[in-house]
């Protein structure tokens, strides 16, 4: 690859985290990949399996000299880590987070950060329901989307560096702003993950249905929600905090839908139930057509263990 | 395989009914088996490729002198199935179903059927986002529980039989009342799809983000909705409006919860949120467990096309 930056540093050891250390390795990547950690058992268990090149024990020591700076930690604490790191940082450095929200990251980390930093707040769109250090694997970001959600006045060149480092490591890279983001991601993930974890505690919460009979029966649906419900919980409850607004509006939109479909089954309108479950198909095609999932069928899981 | 049948007739030949012959010629099941579907496009894609021993153009041709006859048509029109194919039907042969449902089939075809067949109402638990009669294939049933739902007074040989039947399916089979299948179904099948194709339509309909936005970042948790979402629009429909108070009350539980956790987004109440999605992880272990869903990350499913 050509090489973007010499030193990345890597802050917050988890999913996202050691996925970009994989996919630098992969890629070829020649300069020092700097790792570290709050918990001491994390940088344990990431020195253990040679993830990064070098794990610090400290945040000074990880970004001092670095190019790239990446932040992979819960939405809710980038602010204090930017206001910790901001002295040891190099002039001409390059920040940027993994966050999943924007508005509020970018309000709480820019004005921590010195003149001749470059921050450019990002969003790799991929992940799954592992975390920690030992989760990450080099194939994450293969044909997903990152969204550069750049703030005004931003050195062009800074953003021309972060899009290829991100196409190095097998993303699509594209632009927006960050209200824009925060909405697009309240329908594509944020709702969805809370009506996830919502049906799962229902389900768990019920005093008719034992969870031995949820458990066994899943398959007939209720399975494919518990998949993301089972996502890290300090992300998401970060995510929900700081995402307030666009999440509680796509949340309205859905139950004013679900109180409408809710309606046509007590009426007995199977007309308005059919139309609705016909046109709800063609966004699975469209999925599978743009490369986004697979048309196996279950996703292509294994009928058995 | 022990034989319990001689000649099975499959009567509606979409996903389940194509999945049973597969899995019955995995079995080296020795008898006939017979199949009919309304629609002649269906019949002719069946005999093209070879689904049944013998696709049969009435209904009572099909099921004359069958020994057990499945019926695996929309729960909407199994009664009136039921009352058509009655005087056709073998002294001593068993009649069962396939529906999601079973309070309304069992009022709806119980009360068609003539002295002398045995009626046991069944309900396997597997299923994919495909439909028709090119959807199915013989692992369908493998680790999946099939439920039956006998009434009182049914002769339990009969019920034996269709329990080794399913066995020879590769299912488990367990036997539950009518009324707690349907509940229990409402949580572990028909609410979550009701949710999936809520999600999925309210994403469709947003002005301010486009469809080609939700397809592209789909991945970061939506696409996982989508593939409940793109089942059958015609069986759904029967479904809930054949399951309606089991469903309208496990969605109102749905929604109580949903609004508690709504307002612990807007009052910033964080203990709750991290707390409610942390008891939700212990579920998804108890299906990896159970063998019900792979731990490979995103169900398996391949990072790229």
């Amino acid at each position: 690859m050509t090489e973007p930056y010499g030193r990345v540093a890597l802050i917050g050891l988890g999913l996202i985290a050691s996925s970009m250390y994989w996919a630098l390795k992969r890629a070829g990547f020649e300069g020092e990949v700097t790792g570290f950690a709050r918990s001491s058992e994390t940088r344990d268990i990431a020195r253990e399996i040679g993830l990064c090149d070098r794990v610090c024990d400290t945040l000074t020591d990880a970004v001092t000299d670095a190019d790239l700076v990446v932040l992979c930690v819960p939405v809710g604490v980038m602010g204090a880590v930017a206001a910790e790191m901001a002295d040891a940082l190099k002039p001409g450095a390059t920040v940027t987070d993994v966050g999943s929200v924007k508005s509020e990251v970018i309000a709480a980390v820019a004005p921590h950060l010195p003149e001749g930093v470059h921050f450019v707040p990002g969003h790799p769109l991929a992940g799954t329901e592992h975390s920690g250090p030992r989760s990450g694997f080099a194939e994450l970001f293969d044909n997903r989307w990152t969204l550069l959600v750049p703030v005004e006045g931003t050195d062009p060149d800074a953003i021309a560096r972060l899009r290829s480092f991100w196409e190095s490591l097998g993303a699509n890279v594209e632009e927006t702003g960050p209200d824009h983001h925060d909405l697009v991601l309240a329908v594509t993930s944020h709702a969805p993950h809370l009506i996830a974890y919502t049906m799962v505690g229902v389900a768990d919460d019920l005093r008719r249905v034992t969870d031995g009979e949820v458990i066994k029966y899943s398959a007939a649906g209720f399975r494919d929600f518990t998949r993301i419900a089972a996502s890290d919980p300090t992300m998401w409850r970060d995510v929900f905090l700081s995402n307030k607004e666009a999440t509680l509006e796509i949340l309205g939109r859905f139950t004013e839908e679900l109180f409408a479909l809710q309606r046509a089954i007590r009426q007995g309108d199977g007309d308005h139930l059919h139309a609705y479950f016909t046109r709800t198909r063609a966004i699975r095609r469209g999925i599978i057509e743009a490369g986004q999932d697979t048309d196996a069928p279950n996703f292509g899981r294994g009928a058995k263990k």
